[in-house]
């Protein structure tokens, strides 16, 4: 029996990214970027207007007041997208638009609002300094500067930034496949009718709505015969097919946990058995070749909190994303009592009220009770020790944002 | 000019959920349920071992002790998914499996590892109660009561619920297309060279990201020509075959400023044009029969800006989830000055650390500066007043994690 904390540090230490693929821009959505990315150009690309209105010298505004007006003679007009090619001179100004490039020696912009203009003449009432309503070449990127880290993960303002830069595509880390394989005879598929001493497979929808929270693909394999070297064959096939094999069912100790028999004989090397937390103690981690093998308990409620604990953050690593458990200190609204060898995992709900975070755990706590973690979005960890985790006391809560929606705040009605 | 809080009224008061549809289990994750749902079943449908071990009944136990156990004859083996069809005996016991039905007139399991085995006797060295280690039939849950309340998110616990139920189809909101329509003669696609006066049309990609992350389906619609009545028309196109339209450019005040004529040569009502906030000052809202028209600015950041406040809960409201902004009191680090009659959204980062949440507005605020929004994970709200909003002052920070990746906590390494 491996402790919690060596469990974890065991899957971080062999998880890691796997090699970059190119990824086209409108796909990279919520990619993590495998390399750095440098700016190829200024954004803006060139000085330009921010507004509607005229562009001039500003040298020429000294001494305007509203009684001695700065008067201009407007030599042009220039929309968005077109280019004015004549130099400004002394006394001249154009008409420019929202988004176009100043003229050469234009270096103020005043706003049509705050301007007098009849037929081609502007009047400007005061004093305009050097760079006034003018967004410089560069202002939002520097040509040749760091626009994005490796590593970072890429959501809509990091893709209309790479935009900005004409750049159509990512080097990315891809995600990962992830064979999901769910061991019991006792499992109907939902299509089916139910008989007696049988259940429903929830297990399947369980995971793969996970696997897919993470980002990563999952891939179910069907139903599997309950022998042992059929089992062992699955994962064998699984391995071969896909980047992380997870199977549910049958990690227990009795004659018929047939799963960390077929690991073994599929090859795998097992890196942990049993694990001291509750719920999901029976768990396995395996490895074969570069990928890895998670076997978790057939309840439902045990095998996502040991998907959280150990697979999420594997198929984070997995992805380039630089995985950190999401852990607030949070009152805890009921008494839990601990165990001396023994962390414990339990549902709750967070919410940031008052000031604190308020963590209420769920009033049923079992491995087979998938409901107590409806609307679910946080663990309470009760961490080994003596006597109880006291009502009203703080304790670590894990947040998973990730993975549930009801997110931690109470929000504001408008 | 509308106010901020009046223009985000309008818009929740018109956007609701459209018609509901059916959807499969394995394609239903992140949608809204559209009605209550009711087990049909209960969960376990039967009174089970949770357990690798025995079962029987515990009035047999009365007075057994370690040196006076009470011996069992073990007459069936029951796998999970099997059923064992004979009633229990006094005096009878069952080998069982976790999963597994208990046979009629078991009411108690032992664990395999605590009790002593030997042939075919079973040996019980203490008293044992009704329901010990018994995983009651409906303990999850009852046949008839609550699965699921109309509006909730269906994510990985709720799916797998579903599942246990063998309920294989959904009544669920389904996700609106947002037509995304991109204004401006000096915008070039990513794959074209650039030209001198000419700029990447980033805000393509910003809304295509935008729009996905809130679980809406983006469908950009290619370059339009700058033509009033040609605009006007792709505007009416969109209406018909899309549930939003968004477009960028083309707002401001200007001669050059076609949107908002178009809209109206489109048909399309207006509901406000201009919101006294910055940055996006010059968004427009508009109906077009039950479809809602947004034309954003085509500065980045303010189009980015005005999409969380306007567009993420009217596209939030069409999904059918209950929306409320997510907003907290932070720490600002920075002071920054109030305008009168104007709300202020600044790009910020905030982090809850030392039991605040803390929030650092970046350097630069500029409308056309996207590059401010990297990592970037919240808005702080600069209300409208006199003064100016102190640093190390309390404000309100709206967080998107809907919306962006980098989480509100500090994460702890393990």
């Amino acid at each position: 029996m491996i402790s919690y904390d060596d469990a974890v540090k065991l899957i971080l230490s062999i998880a890691g990214p796997s090699q970059s693929v190119q990824k086209p821009l409108q796909e990279a959505l919520g990619y993590a970027l495998a390399r750095n990315i440098y700016a190829a150009l200024d954004q803006p690309p060139f000085h330009r207007s921010p507004l509607d209105g005229f562009a001039f010298r500003a040298a020429d505004t000294a001494g305007a007041q509203p009684h001695s007006p700065t008067e201009f003679n407007v030599i042009g007009y220039i929309p968005a997208g077109t280019v004015f090619d004549t130099p400004l001179k002394q006394g001249e100004a154009v008409r420019i638009f929202t988004g176009a490039m100043l003229p050469l020696g234009a270096d103020a912009v005043a706003a049509q609002e705050k301007v007098f203009y009849h037929d081609n003449s502007l009047f400007l009432e005061r004093q305009y300094s050097v760079g006034e309503n003018v967004a410089r070449a560069g202002e939002d990127v520097l040509c040749g500067s760091l626009l994005l880290t490796a590593g970072s993960l890429l959501g809509p303002a990091e893709l209309g930034l790479i935009a900005s830069q004409g750049i159509s595509d990512l080097p990315v880390y891809p995600r990962p496949r992830v064979a999901i394989l769910t061991f019991g005879s006792e499992l109907l598929e939902i299509s089916d009718s139910l008989s007696v001493g049988k259940i429903y497979n929830s297990n399947r929808y369980l995971l793969e709505a996970l696997v897919s929270r993470t980002g990563a693909i999952p891939d179910y394999r069907g139903k599997i015969s309950d022998e042992r070297d059929e089992l062992a064959q699955a994962i064998v096939w699984a391995c071969q097919e896909a980047d992380f094999v997870l199977t549910t069912g049958g990690v227990s100790v009795g004659d018929h946990d047939l799963t960390p028999a077929a690991v073994a004989a599929s090859g795998a090397e097992i890196l942990f058995h049993r694990v001291a937390i509750k719920p999901g103690t029976p768990a396995l981690a395996a490895r074969f070749g570069n990928k890895i093998i998670f076997s978790l308990s057939g309840n439902p409620a045990a095998a996502l909190v040991t998907f959280l604990q150990f697979v999420l953050p594997a198929l984070q690593l997995a992805r380039g994303i630089d995985w950190r458990q999401q852990v607030v200190k949070a009152v805890i609204t009921k008494s839990f009592p601990r165990k001396k060898d023994q962390t414990r995992f339990l549902a709750a709900n967070t919410i940031f009220s008052g000031g604190r975070f308020v963590s209420e755990p769920q009033s049923i706590q079992k491995s087979g009770v998938i409901s107590s973690f409806r609307g679910v979005n946080s663990l309470i960890i009760v961490p080994p020790g003596l006597g109880e985790l006291a009502a009203d006391s703080m304790a670590d809560v894990q947040l998973f944002p990730q993975i549930f929606d009801n997110l931690p705040f109470t929000g504001r009605e408008q």
